[in-house]
C-alpha cells in the first residue's frame, strides 16, 4: 500500500521567481519550500544573489546599472551557476520542485531561461511579485538592510540609499510578466489580486492555490494541548476521555493566559471534535470553530491502550513505530504522514486568517509547529510539547518566534523517549 | 461531534456572474451549484434569462439593444425580481452561495448590483468569463440556438444569426471587469488564464480553486467497481480480501471491454491501495495511478462482518445506518459524508484530466457518480451500482451521458434495499 492520499508527483517543477529587490520574492521562495517540504515533496531553493556574492561579496547600487558591462557579464554567470546546481539537484539527487531566486525582471532574461529549461523538457513557471504598496516596500527594505550579507557591518542608513540606488537601476529596465505562452502566477501586492496563466499540472495547481492564500500581514498563532485528561493520568493513548481536575483547572486558567498574551487583539479559536479540548477551551471568551482534522493521531487497534500494553501485545509494532515514527501507521488507524496531509486544508486556512488560538492533540501539535518551524520528518514527532503550556508563534520575514507560556499546573509527562521502554508516566 | 474536516460555512456568498452571451456562463454557474451541493453547501442559480422570459419569451435580438429603452427596462426588471429572490432564498430556506447567471457586461450595472448587495451587508464576488476562443464561442451558440427557450422551435439557422446580432449588441457596450476595489475572478479561456482580485473568504477560495481547475476539452470518465471478490462471495464488508475467479476473470475481460469503449483515446487508470482494485486493474495497458482517497468506506468495528452479522451485533446501528445512510458513521469508521470529504481532491484532479478510467469501491463509486450526475444525498448511498460493468459518464455541456457496459461474467448482488433485512447476498 503506497498510501498516499494525494497524487503521486511524476513531474519536475522549476519554479522562476520574477520582481524588483524588496518585493517579498525570497520570503515567498522560502515559504514554497518549507510549505512542500512539509508535505514531503523535496523542494529547494538557488538564490542568485549567493553565488554572485562569491565573485562580488559587496556590490555598490552601480553594480546593478544596466549599463555597467561587467556587472552584467558577473550577475549573469550567477544566474547560470545557480542554473546548473539546479539541474543537478534535479538529476542527482531527485528534486521535484526548484525554485531560482533572482529578479528576472526583463522579457529577454525570462526567454533566456525559458530556452534553458525547455531544452532540458522543463516547462518553468514564473512567480512574480509585483507591489506598489509603500509600506511593504519600506518593510522589506528595512529588512535587507538589516539582514542582507551584501551590507554585513555598514551603517544602515549609508545600506538603505545604496538599496534604494539599487532597486531604481533594476526599475529603469523592469517588464511585468505578460508573455501569454509561459507559465505564470503574478501576485500583486501579496493577498490582493493574483494572475494565473496556464497552469498545467496538477502540482503547480498546488503551487498556486498555497500562493493564492497567502497574506502579509503581522499575527501570530497560539498553540495548546488540552489540559490534562484521565486517559493521560492512565497513560492510555487516543479515546475521547474528560479532562482531569488538573486539566479542568488549566482550562479554568487559559482565559487568563491567553489575555495576557493576545492582548486586544481579536482572535478565533478552533478546537478537535474531542470532549478534551472542548473543554480545554469552554471559558475562552472568543469565537470558537470545531475541526475533524484538528482530531488526535488515530491509534487504530491501539486507541485505549497504554505504551505499556502495545509494547506487550505488540512487541514487533512497537519496535517499528521508535524505527520511523513518522511514517508508522497503527494497524487500522494513522502515521504522521497521514495526520500532514489531513492538518493540510488546516495550513492553507491558517495561511489565509489572522490570530489564532488551537487547541489540540500531541500528534497534531507537533505536525502544526513542524511547519511553522521547519522541523524536519525525523524529529518533528519526537518534539516534547508539555501539557498546560501555551505556546506562541509570531512568523517574521523569515523565521518565525516562539513563546511558551507555562500555567503553573502540574501534569503527567505523556513523553516518551525514542528506544526506551515504556513505563508508566511520571508526575 | 460535528464531524466536519472542513470548516464550518458562517458566510453567504453573492455571485455575480459576467460575460457576453456564449461564454459559458450558465455552465460555470452551474458547475458551482453542482459541486457545492455535493460538498452539502446549500447553493442555488438565478437566472435573469428565466425572469425576462416571464415577460418577453421570445424576444427578437432587438429587444438587447442598448438603446432599447423598453427591453432595457425590462431585464433591469428581470434582474432585480431575480436578486430579489436570491435575497428571499438566503433569509427563508438559507442559502449559502447564491448565482446570479446574468450578463453583467457594463460598470454601471455592477455597480448597481454591488450596491444593492452591500446595503444587505454581503460583499458580492463577481465571476467573468472572458473569451475570444472563435470555436469555443461557436460551440456555444450552437448549443444555444438548438437548447434556449428564446428560439423554441424557430429554423436554427434563424436563431443562430438572431443570437449573433443579439451578442454583438451586448459587443457594443460591453466592459470587462477591472475595477480594484471589487472582488472578482476572470476566467481567461476557461482553463487558460485566470485573474483572482481581493478574494477575502475561505468560500470563495475554494470556489476560486475549483474554477481554476476546470477546462471544457471533450473528454470521458470511466468507473468501474472491482471484480467479485472473495468477501463479496461471503457476504462480508470491508476488509482487503484477494478477487473470487470469477472477479479475475473480470479483470482478464476489462482490457477488451475499455479498448471498446475508449478507443485509442489516451487513459490514465486510477485505483485505490486495496487488493481487489489492483488486481482488476492488473491487465489494463495504461498508466496507472494509486489514491489512497478512493479506498472503500471504512466500516471501522463492522469491518469484516456480514450485515447479518451487523444485523444481531449492532441492531441499533444497523437501523440507524437506514435511516439516514448518508450521515451514519459506522462506529470507529466513515459515513458517506466522510467519503465525499476525502473525494473533494479526487473530484478537483478529475476537472484538471481527461480521460480517465477509475477501479474503486461501491461506496467510492456512488459518490463520484453522485458529484457528475448531481444525484441528491438521500438517494446516492441506496443507488445499485452492480459489479462487473463499466460506467462511462461523457459530461456535455449542460449534462453528463451514461453508458453502461455489462461483462457477461455473474457476480453476487452486494445490494441491499433500505429497509429490507440482512439476507446472504444471492448468486
Amino acid at each position: 500500500m503506497t498510501g498516499n492520499y494525494a497524487l503521486q508527483i511524476d513531474n519536475r517543477i522549476c519554479v522562476i521567481m520574477v520582481g524588483l529587490p524588496a518585493r517579498g520574492k525570497s520570503l515567498i521562495a522560502q515559504k514554497i519550500v518549507r510549505y512542500l517540504s512539509w508535505l514531503s515533496i523535496s523542494a529547494r531553493c538557488f538564490n542568485v544573489g549567493n553565488y554572485r556574492r562569491l565573485e562580488t561579496a559587496h556590490p555598490t547600487a552601480e553594480f546593478f546599472d544596466v549599463n555597467n558591462a561587467e556587472g552584467e557579464r558577473l550577475r549573469r554567470q550567477a544566474a547560470e551557476a545557480a542554473i546548473s546546481d539546479m539541474f543537478r539537484w534535479f538529476d542527482q539527487d531527485n528534486g521535484t520542485v526548484g525554485i531560482l531566486d533572482a529578479t528576472n525582471t526583463t522579457k529577454s532574461r525570462r526567454s533566456w531561461i525559458l530556452d534553458i529549461c525547455r531544452k532540458r523538457n522543463l516547462e518553468p513557471m514564473f512567480v512574480e511579485s509585483w507591489c506598489d504598496d509603500e509600506d511593504l516596500i519600506m518593510q522589506n527594505i528595512i529588512d535587507v538592510k538589516t539582514t542582507s550579507p551584501d551590507y554585513v557591518g555598514q551603517d544602515p542608513e549609508t545600506a538603505a540609499l545604496d538599496f534604494r540606488n539599487r532597486i531604481r537601476h533594476y526599475e529603469k529596465v523592469y517588464e511585468t510578466v505578460t508573455e501569454r505562452d509561459i507559465t505564470y502566477v503574478k501576485l500583486v501586492n501579496v493577498g490582493s489580486q493574483v494572475i494565473i496563466n496556464r497552469i498545467q499540472s496538477y502540482l503547480e495547481s498546488r503551487i498556486v492555490y498555497y500562493l493564492m492564500n497567502l497574506h502579509i500581514k503581522p499575527r501570530c498563532i497560539w498553540l495548546s494541548r488540552h489540559g490534562e485528561s484521565i486517559y493521560n493520568l492512565e497513560g492510555k493513548i487516543g479515546g475521547d476521555a474528560d479532562l482531569s481536575s488538573r486539566g479542568r483547572e488549566y482550562a479554568r486558567q487559559l482565559p487568563r493566559l491567553t489575555k495576557m498574551s493576545v492582548g486586544d487583539r481579536p482572535l478565533t479559536v478552533w478546537t478537535s471534535t474531542l470532549k478534551r479540548t472542548q473543554q480545554t477551551a469552554k471559558f475562552l471568551p472568543y469565537r470558537q470553530l470545531t475541526w475533524k482534522a484538528l482530531d488526535e493521531l488515530d491509534a487504530g487497534q491501539c486507541d485505549g491502550l497504554t505504551y505499556e500494553d502495545i509494547e506487550e501485545r505488540y512487541p514487533e509494532d512497537f519496535a517499528a513505530r521508535d524505527e520511523n515514527k513518522y511514517e508508522y501507521r497503527y494497524p487500522g488507524g494513522e502515521s504522521y504522514r497521514d495526520v500532514v496531509i489531513r492538518l493540510e486544508p488546516i495550513i492553507m486556512e491558517l495561511e489565509r486568517q489572522e490570530n489564532i488560538l488551537i487547541v489540540t492533540h500531541q500528534a497534531v501539535l507537533r505536525c502544526i509547529y513542524a511547519y511553522f518551524m521547519n522541523v524536519p520528518q525525523d524529529q518533528s514527532p519526537w518534539m516534547e510539547v508539555p501539557l498546560h503550556t501555551l505556546i506562541k508563534l509570531e512568523p517574521k520575514a523569515y523565521s518565525t518566534e516562539v513563546t511558551k507560556i507555562k500555567a503553573d499546573i502540574p501534569a503527567v509527562s505523556t513523553y516518551r523517549e525514542k528506544g526506551s521502554s515504556a513505563k508508566k508516566p511520571k508526575s
